[in-house]
Formats: structure tokens, sequence, C-alpha cells
């Protein structure tokens, strides 16, 4: 049965994402689309590639019947989604993919983001929005919180590990690399063609807001604090994420573990031993792959993660999510071969 | 009813965006790929990113059994592709992708391709396969050849202005660019990334075999003789061609003319007069969009024409003519939006 | 005997390229850096590549003693540089960068740029900065303007073919491709990454400023009013600038004229008959390169031009004309070879 | 006085980047440009970018009369080197940019390569061409061997590392991300424009050649045995390495020993502590740029080097290794700025 569906912040990348995908999904409906300083433009004036579709004119977000919108996907700045949900129906099912919701601690919240939270019962209520290890609370799930692009990146490969005990809880390098997509479609001096194309360099060192994801959700599946060390490099590619990892442990057995642990899931898939994931493998796709390869001797093993940022980082992965908490099958909609070359 | 679908030449670029659409395709199922060279190995060897689908093992183009095959894309090089096809069951339904079948006249063929034509009556029955053109004719059609990536992007803004008068068919420039793709996969040193990224030139200046397509359709359209200056130069850019169509003529009047004859048209878009086409905004997609700009002064008007060389100007427009052929829903697995960014 | 060089608007691409190529002048000295809102910062802090320089801090315009000046490059954005120059010494030799004094004609100035010109005299004793035109001038000359860097490359394989009368003065088509350094360091959203990158799009058909200087230009090179047709495009790129500058005329007698016309220059060549130039070979270099090739039937003649457009194009052309008002070698400073790849 | 040049594989790579340094060398003089299977072609055939320099045209090595040359450059592939160089003349001074001279133990070489060193007494006089380490060494030798691009990149953060005594040598990782020139001029599928642009993956974990390099070199410094871990990925871009080097001690004194080390140096400079490097802010050029930055708690640090490989990580850093050679200023001919953008 056909799902209305409601995209606030409609005029960003992860806006434009979301329709992408949706446009191809059986069951969901684009009924409203909301962004408050484009309100009365056209998608296609916005993202002239979207032109053709037959959408709705962007609308202020007070202007919604919420009462028709079965559920609703946020793709607001951070602290603006938190006051903008604070205020939507408490009924309403939302899927948020800014960073408002993904902490549990109000504390550590407020210690990364520089103020108080201003929704904390909401905070309280929403799930993690990293399905494949959320699937069950994100079917029950009023809100979900998308992850950051980064941390997603970062926990398929690490996350079992941690649960099997297979890894060092206390040696564990990030090292990962994102295109510029990510940083969003607001103009900046550093993001221009020329100051990023053939070019390449580290941001944020071991100051990345995506650490507090990581530091709650490894402490949790290990079951002790954990703080890994994350360094972010800036690609010059418009899309796909790659964390090159470095753990402690045996490669094979940390190759088990993950080919055991993702042999059922649909977009999450190991490659054979030894072999490595490409960004441009996943361009584009709800697909994240993960490779492992051993270090030439000692217990150093290094684990691979490639995924799109828009897709499964962000816009694709807030549909799985949404198909979980409507009822549909899990893959619907997200069936997009990698667009390579 | 689901349809058996065949690719011969799967290891090429046009045959992995063949499979990148065919997985979204309600009707379509692929039973048999085949590369000569790489029988044996699993697409998933050759084009990493397609591993995680469920695909037939690469084989011999002998080794199929075309009695259960409902229609046979060919990705084959040109001349091989006569050769192939030749030999094929003369009752089996081909979409052909090379240029061995696009031209009428045989010696029009040798004087452009150095060679006679090794399956005339094959030619002879073919029709040229850009759909909004030849829609009936592929309707009833056993084998359809693919156009031309340059030259669909110059067909389209340039045919219904001949058909209808309304240009002066002496003084046609297509000045075209083209992302790399369209030169395949196979190693060269001027398709290295160090000597395409950061520049741009002509090539095969005035001498591309398209010129070739653009003389039959165009002096078919006119009822005379037309002949074409043709420019391609080559993007630092996997996909996508522009053309900038020079031409005379009244720009309103032009406009009109391709608004009215698109109008109907599900992936052909005639944007506002004044308003340009880009090629990220047609990136994997099947669409092609034109825009109309007039001279400063006098009776020049520069038509603009964007399409993506391995979708629209290949594969999907092969799957368009398939679905044709075998009585599918034109649009049936074409429904990809650009992905942008 | 080295010359003391103060550059106005230091911290944009033009401000940084002076200093890549007056780095390696012999006899130049950047004696002061000008930047009003930058001022107080260090280049490094703006140019983090040329931290390991000694160069002078940044500072307001008003803070430069020009009496030990021999020679200020303005790198300032149109309108403000007519401002700024008019309140500097009268006796000051001055290279500017921007549009404001290109123009002959007040009332040409005035309707391309939307408002009076305010500097006039200035204007009035100007010379137009294509080196290899205007050399004699130059050598005299108190202020030369430069030229836009998309007219540079028009001119080039136009103006001796105009003087000579050996095309048709009335059928030229400019169609041209830049990089994105062109549009200089401000954020805008459509120079991001994500919105150039992997993409080409026409962009001010037939309204470009540039305009203003072909028709200035070629209407005295031919004696006669010339109006040309000027399409740009954006290319997924950073330097680099090609025009495909369509003419009707005898090829072999337009490669001639070419060649001769250019045959002492140092720093324009032209490639044998039927060769092609490409923007990566030129580089980052003061180079300009030209190529012939016929149409295959009829008067059609296509010429190509490439140069850089933050040196030919701005930068490297500003400091030859500085070498020539200050007596200095012409070619000093401006031996670097494109970086190629 | 003016030192005659011969360069033997002139039509790589490397072979250009050393004409383009050399061209702006005040006493070096290209008198030999050998290229085995282009011997008789021009430069410019080869490389369109060199067409307008006065070079020699292409020649077979054995054409040569080295009698009249001070130094010859090496860029041949790996293994030809040693059999051509073994037959130069014995008191001919040469700089080599392979892999060949850059081992000192047989055994290891063998290991690495795969076959026994085919001339054994000259890598027993050549010296590792690390101009900042071998300075004295270089002035000294006959035969420099160039040090491998990614090694280069590595060792500039970690040899005064380790020879201080300020890290642990048992927890030492290299993740290194390089651009595309590295890998050389030969046509490969995984290099073309398709295949690389936009993507990001490793290649030869664990075991990249360059490994040797590191052994060899770190475990001198250290005094004992050192084996870092070291993963090379591929940028979707033209030149730069930026190594992401982990390890552990105090930030504070690390970079301190890293600016001490380095203040006398003209090409390698340490940023401000916690500012980072980047390629694009060292392309074309002979610096190599360090920063060092710390973890969030603990003694992990992370120290940053970038080098352009096709410069400083061989042609400019045989340049600077051939001046001291012939007893030239170090500096010479390698006074390019980074040319950003």
């Amino acid at each position: 049965m056909t799902k209305q569906i409601a995209i606030l912040g409609a005029s960003g990348y992860t806006g434009a994402e979301l329709i992408r995908f949706i446009t191809t999904h059986p069951e969901f409906e684009i009924a409203a689309l909301a962004a408050d300083r484009k309100a009365g433009m056209e998608m296609g004036d916005v993202f002239p590639h979207l032109r053709y579709l037959n959408l709705p004119t962007l609308c202020k977000i007070g202007e919604i019947d919420f009462s028709g919108i079965d559920l609703c996907f946020c793709g607001l700045p951070h602290a603006t989604s938190q006051e903008v949900i604070r205020d939507l129906p408490r009924d309403l099912k939302i899927v948020d993919l800014s960073a408002d919701f993904r902490l549990r601690d109000p504390e550590v919240y407020a210690s990364w983001y520089g103020h108080e939270h201003l929704a904390l019962d909401i905070q309280d209520e929403a799930v993690y929005g990293l399905t494949e290890f959320y699937r069950d609370d994100i079917r029950q799930a009023r809100v979900t919180a998308g992850t950051g692009c980064n941390a997603a990146t970062g926990m398929y490969p690490v996350l079992p590990l941690l649960q099997a005990g297979a890894i060092d809880p206390d040696d564990i390098i990030i090292n990962l690399a994102t295109g510029v997509s990510g940083a969003g479609r607001s103009p900046k001096e550093g993001m221009l063609h020329a100051e990023v194309s053939d070019g390449f360099r580290a941001y944020n060192v071991a100051k990345h807001r995506h650490l507090a994801e990581f530091d709650q959700e490894f402490s949790k599946a290990a079951g002790r604090e954990v703080q890994v060390t994350f360094v972010p490099h800036l690609l010059p590619q418009n899309r796909g994420i790659l964390a090159t990892v470095y753990v402690r442990g045996d490669a094979t057995a940390i190759h088990k573990v993950l080919a055991d642990r993702y042999s059922d899931e649909a977009f999450v898939h190991v490659l054979p031993f030894g072999e490595l994931p490409a960004t441009q493998h996943v361009r584009a796709s709800n697909l994240c792959l993960l490779g492992v390869a051993p270090d030439r001797t000692g217990d150093r093993v290094m684990v691979f993660s490639a995924l799109d940022n828009l897709s499964k980082g962000a816009s694709s992965q807030a549909i799985q999510n949404a198909n979980l908490m409507l009822g549909q099958e899990e893959g619907a909609g997200l069936n997009l071969v990698p667009a390579f070359p």
C-alpha cells in the first residue's frame, strides 16, 4: 500500500539522493518537499537533474499537513533538526539524517556539539540507524537517527570484531578518506573545485564529531570503554568513503567473523580474503564492501570498508530504515547497481 | 512475462551498463553472458562492482543455447559484430551496439570502415536504433542497430529541425565534447588518467565515423543531401556528451519545433528557452536534455544537447529498443534518476 | 637592476600565480603585497603553498609607500580596480589584471559593465595588454590593461586572420571551454567540486563580457565592424582554455598566415597543419598553442587555440608586459615548462 | 660552467619531468636524450608539451658519445637499468631513478625483485639518494640511486624520529595515498581515467617493494631491525603523495625533533604544530611538507608528509643529487613554486 512521504530540508544533496532512490520505490510516494529558504521554488530549479520528475513544489515546513504523511525524512542541518522535530506531531514517523539524535548521552552530545540538546525526550526514544545492528529496534521505532557517513563506514568492519572479541579494543586506528559531497552544498572556499581537485589532505584529525558515535557504539559492543584513533582525509572526488582500519588480531579469524556476520545481509558484502574494496565500485548504491588483508608479520591486520557517503552513508540507509518502520520489504527501492564507470 | 536475455561482449563498459539497467527491469532476466577472451570468469572478477549480483558465468558465444533466449544484446567491437551476428540463429531478436548495422548503404559503410560488409542481408533488415524516430519500425524489427553515442547526441536536436525545415541545412556545426568511457576499456596511452585529466582537446576533427550516421539521417530528414561540420572533443570526465550545435534560423521557432516534437517523450526533454543542459544532470540516466539560446544578433542559434554516452547513447537506448521489440512497456527498467552529484 | 614590485589584490588566484612566476624572475623583487580584507595575514596563511617563501606580510593598499615601487600589479575585482588605480600616484607603472581598462570606448564600457567608468583619463591612456599585438605601445605605456583570459585565447588565432583578410569576418564562431580557476576563489555554489566535476555545460551564451573585447579588437583588425558568435563552456578542470574557432577561408592559407605571424614569437606557437593543441600541454606555462584543421568539404576551417587562463591568460601575460614596461628582457621569469602530467 | 647532461629513458614521465626542471637550471645543458623504442622521434612527438623546446632528437643509448657527458640520468625500467648502467663508461657520473641500486644487500634485492642483481659492483658503490640524509656521500658518489617515491615520502617524517629515539620503532604504520603518475605511461586497464577517477582504493597492501627501502633505512637509523606496516592507496589525481604516519611517542617532542632536523633545509619544511600538509600545495615542486598532530588521548601521534611523486619523489630529487655530484649549488634549477591551483 502506498506510503506518503515528506522530506524536510529537501534542497540539500541528501534530499536529492532520497528522491533518486524513492523514485524507484514501488510503494513510496513523495507527498511534500520542504526547504524553508527555497519555499515556492520547484525542485527542478534547485536541482536541474530532477526537473523532469513530477515533484511537489518546495514549501515551508509549516505548510505541510502531516496528517496524511506516513513518514518524514529530515535532511536539515544539525541543531535545526532538533528544533524542527520537537515541534512535529508526536505520532509522526521520522528518519532524521542529522547528527541530532545519534548520541544517547546528553552530556556527550553537549560536549561534542557545543550546546544543550533541545529535544531530550525525542533523543531518548530515537534509535541509532545502523540498520544491520538495530534492525529490530528500528522496526518498532518512531524516530530513527541516521548514522554519520564516516561512522557507518567505520562501524561495519569494527563492530562485529569487537562483539566477537576478535581484536584488541585498545589498538584500533580508523584511517578514512571521503569524497566532497559529504560537506554539503553550501559554498565554502575549501570545497571549490580549484581547491579540492588533484589534491589530498587530512582534516579534523582526532577531533571529528563522528568520534562520538564511534565511542558510543564501540564501547557498547565491547562492553567496556573503547576509544579509537580516527583520521579523516578529503578526496578529490564527489562520492565515496574508504576506511582503512588497522587492528590487532588474527587475520583469518577476523575475515571469518566478518564473513559470517554479514553472510545473510543484502547490502553488506565481505570480499574473499586479501581482496580490497574500492569506492568506485559502490558508487551511488546502497552497498558496503569489506575486505581483510594481513600485515607481512605480526598480528596487525588491515580491514577495509567502502560505501557511498550520500547513499549507504545517508539517504539509502534512511530509506532502508524507513522500509522497516513502515513494514515494507527492507530492500524496496534500494536495488540500484553501482554506477561504474 | 519474463524475457530471457543474452549479452554478447559482456566484459566491456556497455555490457556492465546493460546489466545495471536490466537489474531494475521487472521482466528481463539475464540468461547468458558471453565474452570470448574471458570465458570461464565471473562478472565480479571483470567488474568488481557487479560481484554481489547473481549473474551467469562468462562463456563463449558458441556455448549459448539460443533456443531459450528472447533477445540478444551485442556489445562486440565493430567488424567482429557482423561476423558473430551473421552466424546467430536467424529468428533471434538482436540489439546490436556496434557500428556494424547503422549504415544503409554498403558502399558508405565500406568507405568509412575500410572493408566490405560481411553480413549485407542483415544490414539490410536492421533498423536504426534512434528510438524516438524509428519507434514503429523497431517494434517490428528483428535487428536494431544502436546509434553512435555522438550521433544520438547530435540527432536529437537537429533531426526535428531539418524535418520541419526550421534551419538552413547547409550551415550546421556540431561541436561536441564527450567523456572518456566512450573509448572503452582497452588500455590506450591516450586514455590514461594522467593524460586525460585536467585537460581538453579536439580529436578526429571532421573525420569521425559518426559523420556517416549524420549524413545518412540528416539527408533523409531534409530530403536532400546534408553534410554537417562535426568537431568532437575529449573531456576529463567519465560519462556524458554535450553537443553545442550552431544552426541558422529563428530561435523562438526552433525552440517551439523541439518543444512540440518532444512534448510526449518520456526521455527527451526540452528546457525553457535560454536554459542550458549540463552533462552532470543526465549522468547515468536514459535522459537527453535539450536547450536553445539565441545569438546576440543575426540568425545564428545555438542548440544544446546532453546525454550519457554509456546510457542513452548506448546501453539504456538498447534496452528501450529491446522493450519495443519484445512488446514491453517502452520505459521498463529505465526509470533511473541521474546520479547527481 | 632589481625592480621593486607591488601586488594589489594579492590574495586571489592571479596574485598567487604572479608570485609563482616572479619567484623565478632574475630582476623582480616583491616589495609589497596588499589585500585589504586580509591585511595583517601572511601569504602562507592565505595560500599554504607559498608559506615557505619569504614574502612581505599582507597590508592595506594605503600602507604601501609607492615611492620605492617600480611597478604595481593590480589583481583587484572589476570596478574596485578603477577606483584604486585612480588614487595611485600618477607616475606609477601599473599592470591591471581586471577588465576596467580594456575597453577604449566609455559608452561600450558602461553598456557591458552597467555603470559609468570612474577613471576615464586612465582608461584613455591604458594600452591593451595583448603583448604580441601591442608590444611597442606597451613598452611606452604607464598603464597596461591585461586582456580577458577568454579574449586572449580567441584573439591569438583570429586577429592575424582578420588583419590578413584571410577569413570571412561575418562568419566567425568562437566555441570555447575554460577551467574553473578563472572564476576566482570566492565561494559560489556553482564552483563547488561536487557541482563542477565530471560535468560540462555552456554558460553566458552570447552575452559574456569578453565579447566587448572581441568586438573592439576584431573590428580594429578588420577595419570594419566585426561581431563574432561566442559560446563559453565550463570544464571540470582547474586550468586551461581551449578555443575551437570556426571560420571560412582556405585552410592552407590560414595555417600559413598564422605560422608566419608567430614564427618569431617565443610564447605563441603554431602546430603543423592538422595537429591539435591540448590544454594539458600548456598547463601552468606562458605558452599559447595554435592548430588548424580543415573541414571535409567546403571552405569551413577550424582553428584551435590553447592557453592557461591563469598564466598566459592573466598573470604571466602581466609579467611579460611588465618586462616590456621596465626595459627587461621580454621573457624574463617566464621560462616555465608546462607541468605535464 | 655548463654541464652536459644525458637522459636515458627520456620518453617516460620522469624524463619529461627532468627536462621541465633542467630547463630552468642555469648550468645544465641537455646534450643527449635516449629512448630505444622511440629512437629517431622528436621529444615533441612523444610529449607535445615539450615541442617548443629545442631538444636533441631521441636516440639509442649506444649512439651517445659519453665522453662529452658530465652526468647521465637513467629513467629506465627496473632490471633494464642495471643492465644498461653495467655497460656504461665506469667514470661516468650517473643518477639512476629506478629501483636497481637502492638496496645494499643483494639477497634482499633478489628476494623483492625476483632475480639476481646483474651489476653487483655498481650496486656496491651506489649511494642512496635521499639527499638530506646522504648529502656528503652523494657529493663523492659516482652513482646515486634515486629513492622510491613512496619511500621518500615515508622517510622524511620517520627517519629523524628513529635517529632521535623519539618513537617506538615497533609500532609504526605508514598509511599512504599516491597519484597515478607514479605508475608511469604504459597503458594499463587499471590506470585508465574511467577506472581511476572518482574512486579510491588500497593496493599492494603490506607487500609493496618500497618496503625493502623502509626496512633498510629505518633499521639503519634505529640501529636495530625495524619493520613498518605500509598500506599504499591510489588517488584519483595525477601528482602527489600524502603519507599519514601513525607512531607512538610525545607529540610535542616529535614536532620539535622534526622542526630542528629540517630547520636548515631548503626543500623540507615542518608546519606549525597541528597544521597539516596537502598534496596540492607541493604540486610540481621540489618541496616536502611535514605536519604533526596528536591523538585525543594516549601516546599515538600522527605525522603527515606530502610531496610530488614525479618531482621530489623522483626527478627534482635526482637533479638535487646531480647538483651535489657536479659541485653545483644544491638548489640550482629547483626553484619552482608549487603550481596551485
